[in-house]
């Protein structure tokens, strides 16, 4: 059977039995549905889009395979019917969606999907999957952007993200979000992020003696000699590459830099740096590693210590202090009705919504209202596909970055600063509250 | 190029500069690396070994394709040589591991890699992927399992899960861990998981009302009639199942389950309970699901809420409390000569090793040592692979499920009530002291 990434049978199987039920009836109006982020969780103050190019391709590529579909027909729940309308389903409907990078907030439609029922609630799962993870790992990226201005940040996370497939848009995700490239190698493939990398400790273990590891590795890569200094001691692998670098220097081998990957990173940097530029080594840089998050980067940062770039791994691949967000798929109209359900603490904001941006040097509020109610701002929310076709050519992921590093400028001060209160300010307008009390009137008329 | 599964560039970018500077030196000794967890994270008190099968998967697979190795020569970081060294790479070690479904402690090698230092050395980054993420998830969920006993558990999480494979994998290890099924179509596609599944808010909402859906979704379901009473009032929703279920029953169809998703599912549970049973619908089962995770499980088990299943999201996929392991992929000898890195709060254990457990009733202590150095008790550790062959067809999911099982039954008391404290112990032999010393012995001499 097909991999993962683009199987339609990576659903839940309520989607397939809602369809089923869909196609008895004849079920095939138009319906909206919108992707959000109920709340947000307490440590951020924002979010950030991503992930949208992947749903866009996800939604373009939507179709079943004869294996598929035999499999459908052979695990007995269906009927023949229903099977043979899979073969024929495409996408085409309509995509309005948040340019990725852009900033958001609690209760803002990031994507809205208008499309026939059936179609429109097949792919709920999945675009669920592609969405949250890229808007949670940007979000948790551009908070250690935030905390480390002008240093390089590299996505060193591959080995603990979650299988595959989250490590590759991880490195993406990052990358957006203001990273500067990252180790794993298919992602620099694929979107030509800058990759960076050197050696593990397993390069210094398997090689007699520390000296010989950092010769060794110098002459096979003489244009990027960066050396690992932790494996033993640090301050004692810095004074090596003192007595190293002479060697070297008459080979013609520039050190570029050292990696410290363990214990108090400020401390070490501020001894090895006074070791470096002790021994005339003023232009070797510092690289440091080792369970980083932004509250430690922000810590380097206030202590001034020479650190020049860092590698960050888990706790941004993971989102580790919240490797969720409370997001949702839902319906907002139906067969040209608007629709909200209203279990409690799930009640959401019925109909096409559209998302104004106020501005008052930086982000000032938002208003949140129906589509088509004109308010001042910017409208955040863009057309990107009609009838299942792509209105323009996709933006290449620097175009995408540029636009993530104006927002980060343009957030209020207190968010820059890793606070999350107070909350950005989301006003409901008049119309969507009005809109709100009709559906509920209709509701309590059943 | 190739999906990321089975791409051996997915990999972090130090394996490939590392692999030219062994080529450049001849280093092609047989390296031993080990896969281990440092530290439980503190909400843990045992780990569930999952995902061998993957990783075996992934070293027999292991290979080039011309477009992989175009990428490489054209990225200008390697020679020509070490391009054409890797069109010929094939992983012919040997594997040896705890089998899936074991419980382990702290520093226990749960996988072991015994291979030229190259290609063990390229391994590392997507080994470590794969058994982290499912050991990560069989043991949340094991604790799942020990909270709701005798209760069915299913798999809800792939919408929030960190892309598409995690979602899938995370199908695999909940099962193996002792859930009883998924919603994610493919993973009963592909392992015969079961499936469960039924319907969203938004059928529902798509209806004009909830009896109109009620009344669709059995009729289009008859064998698997259950419906979600919580979109606008799950009191009200529950009486209105007892006015229908006369009518479906006249046309043949019994209404299987009710699904709350919302709210105090216990108190709910209670009220909705009393209302089918007064309403005479004692067999009408309750399965309620919603941010679920083993301590509202164990809360919900003590209230004796009469709650038959669950289906748990989010907190179950990511491994919400502790979503990532202090794990590592060690280099613990080469060339026959044990290593060992003695960085700042990250020392290792040297050489190939065994864990031997005692059992008195339940897991007693286990004693971690060098191999070959015998110890009463059950050896951990088996073989799996020898040259790149496996020894014997990989056992089915049922079999692994099973011994998953029975690991948890012998699992001392504290643990199994979701404690972490104490700290299960791991004696180490005096022989590995032993070797540890004589290690670091040699690296004094530096």
């Amino acid at each position: 059977m097909r991999p993962s990434v683009h199987n339609p049978l990576l659903a839940d199987l309520y989607q397939f039995t809602m369809m089923q039920s869909y196609l008895d009836r004849g079920m095939n109006d138009t319906a909206v549905f919108e992707f959000f982020v109920r709340r947000l969780p307490r440590q951020r103050g924002f979010l950030m889009a991503a992930g949208l190019e992947q749903a866009l391709a996800f939604l373009q590529q939507l179709r079943f395979t004869d294996e598929e579909l035999s499999w459908l027909t052979g695990c007995g729940r269906f009927s023949r019917d229903f099977v043979d309308s899979l073969a024929r389903l495409r996408f085409v409907g309509d995509v309005d969606a948040m340019p990725e990078g852009t900033v958001f907030y609690a209760n803002e439609p990031v994507l809205r999907i208008t499309a026939p029922l059936p179609v429109a609630q097949l792919v709920e799962t999945r675009l669920i999957n592609i969405l949250h993870f890229q808007c949670l790992i940007a979000s948790k990226a551009a908070r250690m952007v935030l905390a480390a201005p002008g240093k390089l940040l590299v996505d060193f996370g591959l080995r603990r993200a979650h299988e595959a497939q989250a490590g590759l848009m991880a490195a993406r995700a990052s990358y957006l979000a203001g990273f500067g490239g990252t180790a794993t190698v298919l992602a620099g493939a694929r979107w030509d992020i800058p990759l960076y990398g050197t050696m593990a400790h397993s390069y210094i273990l398997a090689h007699d003696n520390e000296n010989e590891a950092f010769l060794h590795f110098a002459r096979s890569h003489r244009d990027n000699v960066v050396l690992l200094i932790d494996t033993y001691d640090t301050e004692r692998a810095a004074a090596r590459i003192i007595s190293l670098a002479p060697v070297l220097a008459r080979e013609g081998i520039r050190i570029q830099s050292v990696r410290l990957d363990s214990g108090d990173l400020a401390e070490h940097a501020f001894k090895v740096r006074r070791i470096l530029d002790d021994g005339g080594l003023h232009d070797v840089r510092i690289f440091a590693s080792g369970n980083l998050d932004e509250y430690q980067l922000q810590d380097i940062a206030a202590r001034e210590a020479p650190i020049d770039g860092f590698g960050i791994g888990t706790r941004m691949d993971t989102s580790s202090d919240a490797p969720c967000l409370d997001c949702a798929y839902k319906l907002q109209e139906y067969a040209g009705v608007p629709r909200r359900k209203i279990s409690e603490g799930k009640a959401t904001w019925p109909g096409s919504k559209q998302v104004y941006r106020r501005y008052n040097g930086t982000m000032h509020e938002d208003i949140l209202t129906v589509d088509g109610d004109v308010q001042d701002g910017e409208p955040l929310i863009r057309p990107y596909m009609r009838d299942g076709k792509l209105l323009a050519p996709y933006p290449d992921l620097a175009e995408l970055r540029s636009h993530a590093a104006a927002q980060l400028v343009r957030l209020p001060d207190h968010l820059r600063h890793l606070k999350s209160r107070p909350a950005y300010p989301v006003r409901v307008s008049p119309a969507l509250r009005q809109l709100a009390r009709q559906v509920d009137q209709h509701i309590a008329t059943f």
